[in-house]
């Protein structure tokens, strides 16, 4: 699981800071997680192909979190992209997307499937064999989801070596790699733990911009191996956090403290700050587990 | 007169090129002329000050020519502008933009002023003291203005050594520099060419992309000091410019010959292109006064 920041402040695109946006790497997918203005650059700058972006997941609808969508999607089509794109995200964009494409009498020549959120409640999103993800609910001016992402358990580890000393026909090796146990060539029955070793353990990752501090969460994002939690502002900046419904990097920090979190990752800075490192500082008076502070084109690979 | 140029290219936004942007600085106005994605970025590297923007002219819904105005409405909103800002552009553009406010639930809370544009003829569309604005219909895929911006004729400059030794009372300087002639302090009438010199003569500047090669335009754009003319192609990939309806490099020359203008400015490169030297040489083929190529963060000063 790798994870590429594109974007991680807050507000407005800058000389040297990027709104939000996120590239997921996760099993063969690569998920593309929210896009404000200038994601397309920065996805060129980071060396990330175009057409391997097949789901982009939009939290919420203000600008720094998908103003960059429309001319992604624009540039998809220039680029002559047949591949399907799936765009998840708050209901209402639809609308804003194919009333430009409308204006600029300019459709797309590849699939574009809108996946419209109002559920209140947790979700699945999207499925397949190998990934689930999830919405999380969070409390923000205006509808908004985070995302959980999780890896579903893959096969268990078949140890050949073992296998063949206890005389086992290779027909039946898919059947041990998934945990059954089978009947080797002497006809005694072989314990698929003798010959098989546990698959490596599923991630998660948790994603979630922008919000204020809400425990609710905490059920969705249990023991997820990394947390992305907005921290837009100091604790000394508390009374800005509530009206606009931000977090602290300390609440933040309870939040990944609760949830049992492995991983926390700060970002959606406000722009105020230049020093990034009093972020961390104050995540630590809380939460002694890794906590790493995302700075765009910064990739973080979780094995 | 002082014409900054923040993104020349077309389609897409790219590592090291932007799409069409300009800041035109014309007598005491500053006027942002189209607004690609990324156009906000680009005036704060070209230190523009945010403020002095109360005029945004856009050509058409092509995104790689306004994708960028919701993002700059948006953080002249969190910056707290509260100067009038008036947009003029294709009949659609208020829909775009505040069906995006909309969603986002914020509302500027300075006075955002939408000039629709829906007629085929040229027309007046910005006129004070000092400047006047008018469209220059264009032929392209969808609905699409350049713009034409005349200074208006100044005051005359008065020879003050010269009004003295004819003895005028200081009185009259502001009628002399009007243009009329004066009687002097010993009842004799002064012609106003005695005393005062003509005013500098009015800059004008036309803007025209995107565009087919349109003939019809001549008569707006005749004897202007400087034309920006797009130039997608080369006259080698004439069969892409057709279809597209955009230009060659020969034909904004052509334009350009015919207009009788001083400087030809070219842009809106396709980014097929890695040398644009070969735009200024065709172009010189056909048209043997001043050719300029826009290149990003480029300025032109004219006096």
């Amino acid at each position: 699981m790798k994870l590429t920041i594109l974007g991680c402040h807050s507000a407005t695109p800058r000389i040297n800071t990027n709104p939000t946006s996120q590239v997921l790497e996760i099993k063969n997918h690569v998920f593309l997680i929210d896009c404000g203005e200038g994601t397309q650059v920065q996805l060129r700058k980071n060396k990330v192909k175009f057409n391997r972006i097949k789901h982009i997941f939009i939290s919420h609808l203000h600008g720094d979190h998908y103003f960059g969508l429309v001319g992604l999607i624009s540039t998809f089509r220039l680029l002559t992209r047949e591949t399907d794109l799936h765009i998840y995200g708050p209901k209402g964009i639809k609308e804003v997307i194919t009333l430009q494409m409308k204006l600029a009498d300019s459709w797309t020549n590849y699939r574009l499937i809108f996946h419209e959120l109002t559920s209140k409640a947790s979700e699945v999103i999207f499925e397949d064999n190998q990934v689930q993800v999830s919405t999380i609910p969070l409390d923000h001016r205006v509808y908004t989801n985070g995302f959980l992402f999780q890896e579903k358990p893959g096969e268990r580890k078949l140890r050949v070596g073992a296998a063949i000393d206890a005389n086992i026909d290779k027909a039946y090796y898919r059947k041990l790699k998934q945990g059954f146990d089978v009947v080797n060539n002497d006809g005694d029955l072989i314990k698929n733990a003798d010959v098989t070793s546990p698959p490596v353990k599923p991630k998660s990752y948790a994603f979630c911009s922008d919000t204020a501090y809400n425990e609710s969460i905490l059920p969705i994002i249990k023991d997820v191996d990394v947390l992305y939690h907005e921290s837009t502002f100091l604790e000394k900046h508390e009374k800005l956090a509530k009206p606009t419904k931000h977090s602290t990097a300390k609440q933040a920090a309870k939040i990944a403290k609760q949830a049992n979190v492995k991983t926390l990752i700060l970002g959606h800075y406000s722009t105020r700050y230049d020093n990034l490192n009093a972020f961390k500082s104050e995540a630590q008076e809380v939460f002694n587990s890794t906590i790493e502070l995302s700075k765009e084109g910064k990739t973080f690979k979780f094995n």
